[in-house]
């Protein structure tokens, strides 16, 4: 059965799941690399980028669980790029690069669709207006079998949690406090009953938390 | 020098320090004993409450740090008791018993000053409207060099963090979702450069995070 995983997902001891004030030059906002820190010193991340070397260890171990059985991801608007409303700049291709590091298919949630953008390295970004459930249900048929990786912010994880639609949550709790920006945890009571929950500390001082739907085991 | 210090302040993976809806039944509101489970089960706290067994271990150890050196303690009226507003009970005597665990000078933080309460094994309630800088002006003269603790709940720890004068910090995050209730990260950006920060998980599924003033290791 294909299973919906999100993998990495930074948040603040306070829980936001990115700062304030996004934009082109700064896109976690005033949080910076502060959340992800972790991420970029491991051999998983280092790896996605092309580039040798990196941290190997606990942290890795759960950094590199991100790519292995994905056939596609759904993404927010925002994790593609700042731009909001109608798209103004066809030209720009997001943050990733030409050949970003997903090569698979990539749904971005939008309410402004646009033609899909194909990048090199299999990834084809499509833009869609569409609940939830209709983009699993497209990035299901997209996956062919495979898992669906939903790769955030904050906001559409948490909606997709809400209409419990996701299977594996990994969660990196990093020990700040960002004190503003989008937070993760809203409305999600109780949410722990539909998941065997586990924890970790790792020496980073990184807690990463999972949480895996039972039958899913 | 004498230290101001919070132990075994448990809150929820969203941030909450306490649930909604507390009563003169439920003190912690819709969370029950949901946030003190892994506490009830020490053996210090049964030892506090006069009771043998209990487990020991890591969760142990960090619980049993709350009584050692403390001199007096500042908690908020809520910890006392769930009246709002003035005083109309002053038989009921608090949620502590007649022989409360304190067995120091208490200092409650309330709008609405009444006459001192002396209970059996030492504890003393002192009712005071003081600013947190106040409170433990009168706390630590009534402490005799020895060290202040402040009680909670979340929204009064929260006021002394604003205020900086906690020198350690014991935080447990519980991984559960509460959903609603009273925060106790909320206005602390950046709380974490004036501290040294370690987290531990232990196999209960705590994550135990202090905070300490580096001039205070």
């Amino acid at each position: 059965m294909s299973r919906v995983r999100v993998h990495n997902f930074s948040v603040s001891l306070d829980g936001y799941g990115t700062g304030e004030g996004q934009s082109l030059e700064r896109p976690f906002g005033h949080a910076e690399g502060r959340l992800h820190d972790w991420f970029f010193h491991t051999r998983s991340f280092r790896a996605m980028h092309g580039e040798d070397g990196g941290d190997t260890g606990v942290d890795d171990a759960l950094a590199g669980a991100w790519e292995p059985g994905i056939g596609a991801e759904i993404m927010g608007r925002n994790k593609f790029g700042p731009q909001r409303g109608p798209w103004e700049d066809h030209e720009w291709t997001g943050w990733w690069g030409e050949d970003p590091p997903f090569h698979t298919p990539v749904f971005v949630l939008t309410h402004h669709p646009r033609p899909p953008l194909v990048m090199k390295g299999g990834t084809t970004f499509h833009f869609i207006d569409a609940t939830p459930q209709e983009a699993l249900r497209q990035a299901r048929e997209a996956a062919g079998g495979l898992d669906v990786r939903i790769g955030g912010g904050p906001t559409m994880v948490r909606d997709f949690l809400a209409a419990d639609l996701i299977d594996h949550l990994h969660v990196a709790v990093v020990p700040i406090l960002l004190g503003r920006g989008v937070r993760l945890w809203e409305g999600l009571e109780e949410m722990e009953k539909r998941f065997t929950v586990e924890s970790t500390t790792t020496p980073s001082g990184i807690t990463h938390v999972t949480f895996t739907r039972p039958a899913d085991q």
